[in-house]
């Protein structure tokens, strides 16, 4: 019995660090939860058929191991080919896999700062240095950005950002990916709520990859499903890496499903951003200093600059929002917009926090 | 316009290597797949109820990140607790998060030849040395295995192996886990079909993982769904590296429900078996030469020696069957054992086939 004694075989720098800690998911029904960015509205009915369609005894034999049935629908969306795109198990794969393709202890990483923490737990995960990029005061792009670049191989760049909302001009992240001299991965998980993106520069940049998600603007966390598009040799290279059977059958099959109804996703994107509007109006109303949107989220300071505080007193009255405990974030907290009844429930619990405000 | 150039921005060893092939996965209604030792029996009926029963709109959020539910009945089942348990999206992301946890360029791998082909591309997509121990003559562990792992940090090792299908005696697994300084992982994904496992090295040996999955006993290779089990330090440090949801809300729900349906699970494994040792019986009585299997396969060299030519003459035939072109495995195919049907039919090609060496 030797239970009582344990030798770490692992990695030194494994044993070292922290692992990534994603927003909690808590199962309290009246719980009003605006902490991770889902989506408030439910799938689109046709995901709701596919579902009710499957046939169980598919399920005995192994997916797609390149999931061609749904490159081939999201190539047609964009006026790509199948080599033009990767489909992964949520955009948390296609991440790692651009990590381990693209970095090493002798090819760093940059990471923009505030943005995605993943980044850099990523890069630790993977022994890769990191060169953190700081944002501006109002959260845009330095303007030496091409220089801090230098020596780096991999720019990851969320754009819009997270967790602060707002975007970066098409044409600094035209020159960014026309002058780096390394490859580039633009984060596109909130694109779709955003007013323009990048889809177009696969074809006009051999350095870019842009990743999307359906679990925010498709409403399908819970499936895991991402994908990328890229030059076909960035993809080919991304394949070797990528777990031979990554996405499973019902994953596909309910990608495609989702991909295929587009009339309700717009709907719900409109939606969205109408309530973001609305919620924006009422915390600038309040006194909050809210970073501008372009996603499904508000980055809001509130008036005392307290964003812990702000944080701890909506999860009191089963309110749950993001708090990020760094310099440069903590006088914020991150609001997912929810449904119009959420937001309205909301604002009434801020205005009784900070209606003394009010201008 | 510069997608006519392409300057990679791949890690050199990645562009360099050639990608893992999974078996093929063809289309053809009439086939006779017998090549990715798929279950040929559908799933429980416990699958199928609780697909039926999925609640869509639930996918909007997030699924549990650690997948505690199917944990909590995976730890009931082997009489362990949660924190021995990691869930995984297949046995693919446990192989993947267990080469990146505990090897690296300075800490090499060490994997039995001939054995699972992906463990040294695993090896080589993380940058990590490969140290390959040749098996016996009778693909027997070699007597001097502890002398020829010294130097390794990780033994990843397939009991039963695949693609021979025999065993290894459990007290050499017992002496190897208890003499080797370095992590070993046992991928049990044949274990169901096997006279004994390894699961009890757990509470014995900190540095074991035991791998299993649901892609062969459990009839859900589509699901893709596999689960390590180890001591709660191992797991800890597994959890950093693993992706924060690597496994969706519909594979959790549908692996719990395959967990409780223990009835049908060991009928089809019993079938499976049966039908196993009526193809032994009908290859050896054609003059083939079979390796004692205690999986769902069996690896068989023909009359000839020539697997290649087996392998064509069945694929003409629309059976499918696997080859391995390597010195010590040319000889063989391994032959998937499908419902009794299959057998039956592919034992009639075969008859056709090497008829002459009829005792």
């Amino acid at each position: 019995m030797k239970s009582d004694s344990y030798t770490s075989y692992f990695r030194k720098d494994i044993d070292e660090m922290e692992g990534y800690a994603p927003g909690e998911q808590l199962n309290i029904p009246e719980l009003i939860k605006l902490n991770t960015n889902e989506n408030p509205f439910p799938p689109c009915p046709g995901v709701f058929q596919a579902l009710a369609n499957v046939d169980p005894e598919r399920l005995r034999l192994y997916p797609n191991p390149t999931s061609d049935p749904v490159r081939d629908e999201i190539a047609k969306m964009f006026g790509l080919t199948r080599d033009n795109v990767i489909a992964c198990n949520g955009s948390d794969d296609t991440l790692s896999i651009t990590v381990r393709c693209f970095s090493s202890a002798t090819l760093p990483i940059a990471c923009l700062r505030p943005s995605y923490t993943l980044y850099p737990t990523l890069a630790a995960l993977h022994g890769a240095p990191v060169k953190y990029i700081d944002l501006a005061d109002d959260f845009g792009m330095p303007d030496d950005v091409l220089d801090q670049l230098k020596g780096t191989n991999l720019f990851l760049i969320a754009r819009p950002n997270a967790p602060t909302g707002n975007s970066f001009p098409r044409e600094l992240m035209e020159n960014i990916c026309a002058n780096y001299r390394g490859m580039v991965l633009i984060d596109e998980a909130y694109a779709d709520f955003a007013a323009d993106n990048c889809a177009d520069f696969v074809n006009r940049f051999p350095n870019v990859i842009v990743s999307r998600t359906f679990s925010k603007s498709r409403s399908l966390a819970g499936l895991r499903f991402g994908f990328a598009l890229a030059h076909p040799r960035t993809i080919a290279g991304m394949m070797k890496m990528k777990d031979s059977y990554n996405v499973s059958y019902l994953t596909q099959t309910l990608a495609i499903a989702a991909l295929r109804d587009t009339e309700y996703f717009t709907d719900c994107v409109d939606k969205i951003r109408m309530a973001r509007e609305m919620l924006l109006a009422g915390l600038l109303d309040l006194g909050f200093e809210v970073v501008p949107s372009e996603t499904n989220f508000l980055f809001a300071a509130p008036p005392d600059g307290d964003g812990e505080r702000c944080f701890r007193e909506l999860r009191a009255r089963n309110i749950l929002v993001r708090y990020f405990p760094y310099p440069r974030t903590k006088r914020y907290v991150r609001i997912s917009i929810g449904t119009s009844n959420q937001v309205v429930k909301l604002w009434a619990v801020l205005a009784e926090l900070y209606g003394d405000n009010r201008k």
